[in-house]
């Protein structure tokens, strides 16, 4: 069986294959729990073969998995330029957040450190990936200087969308996906909104922004949801 | 020299005094730049000596030396329990933001992942200080049961005050201090409201807290500079 499946693919179908295997297995284990043993049981060919095709074992097969598992990221924030910023977010973090559900223990185990494949090289596809979605931010807010409150303004929201999917993946999974989704892009509006408090380029692109937003969008929802805590805060306008 | 010094210096001392130098060393280098020579060099003892104190060498003198700058970064939200949460944060925010600009290179080599030394037991250390800082701040809210979201919140803003402090670091150290802490103080305010739109608890939470400040505090700062970015939102307080 496995032989005759063997004589079929070409080299670069067997490659994918067993990267596609590897990439399976990598997300729901620790990197220390996978075996080249497990990754060739899991597509019927003989460790040797697995060898054949990466020489370097378990760390090229993690590298390569981690690089088709960043390409994979690095789509999600390449949505179309049009609508509510809220909804491009939205849609974005719909991508991401399955990526992270999909992939629960390898996320984990990538990101929270010590994984015994963790190299300088594994660090820096992760950076370009965080390097990449801020990249696609900053075209969808259409800012092409950006200043370095903006920019710091965004790394930070995507740390923050990175630990809060870590935190999840820690509270077993809660609340469910769409809640996490709707309170991280409330995080964007929060953020982007106390940044412009004190940065006049963040104040424009925070204009420009509530600008495409409607009444029944969610920073609408959000406006009439935070009026009732800003209200504890109306003592706060005048200073003593 | 060296000599006399080895002679009047107790056990304990002695074991103090290479982990300081260590701490020193490896605060301002990548790990894999610090010797156990350089350790050695620094306070005039051989390198055999070293060893007698740190027989697992390089990396158990890291693990130590971890281990210290981790009680350190403890104490720092170990603040008093009074006044406006937004001062008790600054102070926090002060003695955090202080340990960083003082051990840049081994803060950014620790937290960025990929180092020759990392092992899961560094990465328990660092979590160690994550869930210490989480728990104080919850102490300091006064809730003894949080729940899921205040949880997260919390959890969050604390991966964001450690990204910001590595993108600051990447920045060459921009924005001044006083302003990297006032920002991260608004991200607390503004993260805790919105998280308040949607949860009840945390509504306590933001309603004890803002009635704790004045209005010539940081809150009541950022409420009247927040006025006109909210003022453009106006139109989404109806529904389409």
């Amino acid at each position: 069986m496995s032989q005759v499946a063997y004589r079929r693919l070409s080299v670069e179908q067997r490659r994918r294959q067993l990267l596609e295997a590897a990439l399976g297995l990598f997300a729901h284990r620790a990197p220390e729990d996978v075996s080249l043993d497990d990754v060739a049981a899991s597509v019927q060919v003989s460790r040797p073969l697995v060898y054949r095709y990466f020489p370097g074992g378990k760390q090229q097969l993690y590298e390569a998995a981690l690089r088709s598992a960043a390409d994979q990221l690095e789509g999600c924030f390449a949505q179309p330029q049009s609508g509510p910023m809220s909804s491009r977010l939205a849609q974005a973090l719909d991508s991401y957040l399955a990526f992270v559900d999909e992939h629960d223990a390898g996320f984990k185990a990538l990101l929270q450190g010590g994984s015994v494949v963790e190299t300088s090289r594994t660090s820096a596809i992760v950076d370009e990936v965080r390097r990449s979605a801020a990249e696609q931010i900053l075209f969808h807010l259409d800012v092409p200087e950006p200043g370095l409150k903006l920019r710091m303004m965004i790394r930070t929201w995507i740390t923050a969308v990175e630990g809060a999917s870590l935190i999840w993946l820690d509270e077993g999974k809660q609340p469910p996906l769409s809640e996490l989704r709707d309170w991280l892009v409330d995080q964007f509006i929060a953020l982007l909104t106390v940044t412009a408090a004190r940065d006049r380029q963040c104040a424009e692109v925070a204009k420009r922004c509530l600008a495409l937003e409607g009444g029944d969008g969610p920073v609408g929802d959000l406006t009439r949801r935070v009026l009732p805590v800003v209200t504890e805060a109306a003592h706060l306008l005048w200073q003593d």
